[in-house]
C-alpha cells in the first residue's frame, strides 16, 4: 500500500512547478493509459486498485507496478470519479523545436490559450485532422496539467507539444504564418497550401498585438449568426478542417 | 438585502426540477445578461451588489431589480468567482415545434448529450453559424442548467432550444436527415443542400440505434490521425461550418 509521503508527493504533482521539478505527470484511466503505453513515453508506476489487472493494458512491456486502496487512488486523483488505475508517466524531454520538423503539413500555435479543457481539446482534434505539432506560447496552460490530460482522450499521447517564445520562433521560420482574426480573409476562399503554421489567440483578448504583427494571412471564419465570438477550440477545429478538406475535395 | 427563504430558492434553481416547476432560471454576469435583455425574454429580478450599476445593462426597458451582498450572491452563483450582478429569467414556452418552423436552413438535432459544457458550446457555435434551432432527444442535458447557460456566453438568448421524442420528429418530418456516423460519405463531398436536420450523438455511445435507422444520409469527418473520436461540439463545428461554406464557396 502507498504510504503518506507517495501520496503526499502524487497529490503535490496536480501542481505545474512540481510536475516540472520531477519531470512526471500522472495519466488517470486503463483507456488513456493503454495509448501512453503504446506510445514512446515511459511509465514510471501504474498505481490501481486490488481488482484492477494490469493485463487490461494489453501491456507489451515491462511496467512496474503497485497497488493502491480506492480510497489512496482518490486522494491524489483529479477526478470526481476517480477510476481504478492512474499512472506516473515522465514528461518527455522533446528535442529542441527546429523549424525544419514543422515543415510537414500545418502546425497549430496557440497564444496564450488558459483554459486546460480548451488545450485538451485542441490536441485531441488535432490528433483527429493528422496534424502532429502544437507550438505554445510560454504562458499557455501546461500541456500535462490534469485536465489537460483528461480532455485530450489519450491523443496527449501521440501529439507533441512544445512551449517556445512564440515572437522568436515566428520571426525565424519561412513558413507561412496564417491566424484567426476577426477582420481577415474568408476562411472558405483561402488557399492554405500544403505547409503552414495557423495561430490562434487567448480565450479573452485573441492574439496579443506583437504577434499579430508577425501574422502575414489573416484568415476569418465569416459570422453568420449574432455570436459575439467563437470557443477558441471550436475555432480551431473550423481550421483543421479547412485544411484538410483539400486532401479529398480541390478548393 | 435578501431573506434566508430567497436566497434558499434561488440557490435550489441548481436543480432542473425546481426551474421546472417555478418556470425560471439564473443568469450570471453583466455581459451575458445584457443579451436577455436585448431579447424576448422575460427578466423577473436582478439581484445585484450595491456597487453595480444597473444602468451598465443598457435597460431599454423597466427591470425589477434588488440588492444583495457579494456573500449572498455568492450563496447561489455557480461560479467560483461569481460576478456582481445575477439575473432570474423566465424560461421561455416556446410554441409547440411545428416541423414548418424547420424548413429555413439547418437544424442541430442532439440525442443524448450529457456534458453541460458541450451543450452550451454547440448553442454558441449555432448561434455564430446562423443556426437558429437545436432540437435535443428528451434526455438531453437541459439547457438551462447554469452550466449549460454560463457556456453558451449570451447565445442562448438567441437560439430556440426544443426539447421532444425525436423519433418522433424524425419519423414524421419531410427534411432530409444528417446524421454524423464513423461510416457515412464523407463530409467534403457530400452535398448538403439548404435545408436540413443533422443529428449528433452522446459522447459515450453515439446516436442510439432506433434514431440512427431514421438517419437517410449518414456523414463522416474522416480521421486523418489517429484520435479514437472527437468532441461531440467539435464535430458539430465542422458540421456546421461544412453546411455554411457554400454560402461563399460552391461544392
Amino acid at each position: 500500500m502507498l504510504s503518506k509521503s507517495q501520496i503526499s508527493f502524487l497529490k503535490s504533482l496536480q501542481q505545474k512547478k512540481i510536475r516540472k521539478t520531477h519531470g512526471v505527470f500522472l495519466v488517470e484511466g486503463s483507456k488513456s493509459i493503454a495509448e501512453f503505453i503504446n506510445s514512446d513515453y515511459i511509465i514510471e508506476t501504474l498505481y490501481h486498485t486490488p481488482s484492477f489487472d494490469p493485463k487490461l493494458l494489453n501491456l507489451s512491456r515491462k511496467v512496474n507496478s503497485e497497488q493502491a486502496s480506492a480510497t489512496d487512488l482518490a486522494k491524489f486523483s483529479s477526478l470526481t470519479t476517480p477510476q481504478e488505475v492512474i499512472a506516473l508517466i515522465k514528461i518527455p524531454a522533446w528535442p529542441t523545436l527546429l523549424t525544419q520538423k514543422l515543415q510537414q503539413g500545418f502546425s497549430i500555435v496557440l497564444d496564450g490559450i488558459q483554459d486546460p479543457g480548451n488545450l485538451g481539446t485542441i490536441i485531441r482534434t488535432a490528433d483527429w485532422f493528422g496534424i502532429k505539432n502544437i507550438i505554445c506560447s510560454d504562458d499557455t496552460v501546461d500541456a500535462y496539467n490534469p485536465k489537460v490530460v483528461q480532455a485530450t482522450m489519450g491523443s496527449l499521447s501521440r501529439i507533441h507539444v512544445h512551449y517556445v517564445d512564440l515572437q522568436n520562433l515566428l520571426k525565424t521560420t519561412d513558413l507561412p504564418i496564417f491566424g484567426a482574426l476577426l477582420d481577415g480573409d474568408n476562411i472558405y476562399t483561402t488557399n492554405f497550401g500544403e505547409h503552414g503554421l495557423v495561430v490562434m489567440g487567448n480565450e479573452g483578448n485573441g492574439i496579443r498585438p506583437e504577434i499579430q504583427e508577425l501574422i502575414q494571412r489573416p484568415v476569418t471564419i465569416p459570422l453568420i449568426g449574432k455570436a459575439e465570438s467563437l470557443n477558441v477550440a471550436i475555432a480551431t477545429a473550423v481550421f483543421c478542417s479547412e485544411i484538410s478538406r483539400v486532401k479529398y475535395v480541390q478548393k
